[in-house]
């Protein structure tokens, strides 16, 4: 006899199904049709979970949020106890994702805002909000380390966090266009150079008078 | 009486309206009837020009290139001799753009190529060859820069022309996710002050043993 399901574990198995389909075809190709299938799940379920697709689309981006905040949360380079170092170690676990299928390392967030962020405000907005919170606990170590070196900048720990977030989206968008995740590797390389030098450098192009 | 449309301009007509849709709804969610109505056309006109959506994408895709090329090479920053200063030119050139609604300065190339890289294999080699064509260009200006300033690397020009490429397509989709240019903008200025620490450094991080 199958085990029997816990409550909520299809509605998981819904958002992992959507995520997949999703990751690989975009928002607006994607057919509940599709999901349900991915899943192994009959349209009944789907709609018991969620009232549309868009709905569930918010669900996903929840879901995604949450898991990526647990694997940072736990990732090894938080054990490093210089700020730098976990800052640099973020942007060398995210290289270590680079492998692979393109639909297995690229973002659902960013897939989904790149085409959805007119047409479905409630998806944008949550796109927002999970693309702004891992670079929010980022840019605590980005001024942790800044101000253990000294170094005074004309721009603010935020706006570098912002910024590592769009390297790692370009490099999705490469990586898809090139069909390997060479491109973005090398992508998130020079980013890493980038902050290897402004934690290096006392004298900041750009700084603050 | 109308001026007659001279041969093709229905054509150019279609393909302007196609990217204004796809640049504000993403490409699986445009319809043939969407680009008509844009740009003022029949679906008779439509289809006396192309044989499907996707042959329609694949000519915008190169009309997107050929506008794109003929305005780097005839842009102020091409009149710089120096040709680190044709780079920074070239960057400060692609923020200038950074302006008004997200639809009006993001690219056809990325957006497309984001939802239809695995489900349209002819569109994703499209945009792979015009996101590559102007970053080739872009590569050997950073090549005479590193070889007039005698800076050696451990990576390609090629590879930091690229990666100006994954920075802007990445800040368009946090002005997406963002609704503003501004987190764009900032992005480019960290990507600038990249490029002039690459310049003005002799010894480079991870460089050619």
């Amino acid at each position: 006899m199958p085990r029997p399901k816990q409550p909520g574990e299809a509605r998981k198995t819904v958002l992992d199904a959507a995520i997949a389909v999703i990751r690989a075809k975009g928002y607006a190709d994607t057919t509940v049709d599709d999901i349900c299938r991915a899943g192994g799940v009959t349209k009944g379920t789907f709609f018991h979970y969620f009232k549309s697709k868009e709905d569930m689309a918010l669900a996903a981006a929840d879901h995604w949020g949450a898991m990526v905040n647990a694997e940072f949360a736990n990732a090894p380079y938080q054990r490093q106890t210089d700020p730098a170092e976990r800052v640099l170690g973020y942007i060398d676990y995210r290289k270590s994702l680079l492998t692979g299928e393109p639909a297995d390392f690229t973002c659902l967030l960013g897939t989904m805002v790149q085409e959805a962020f007119d047409t479905h405000p409630r998806i944008r907005a949550a796109c927002e909000r999970h693309i702004r919170e891992p670079a929010a606990i980022l840019a605590l170590d980005i001024e942790a380390a800044l101000k253990q070196r000294g170094i005074v900048t004309g721009w603010s720990p935020e706006s570098l966090a912002l910024h590592t977030q769009a390297v790692l989206q370009g490099a999705f968008i490469l990586a898809k266009a090139s069909q390997s995740p060479q491109v973005a590797i090398e992508s998130v390389d020079h980013l890493r150079r980038y902050l290897a030098f402004v934690f290096d450098s006392p004298e900041q192009p750009g700084q603050a008078p």
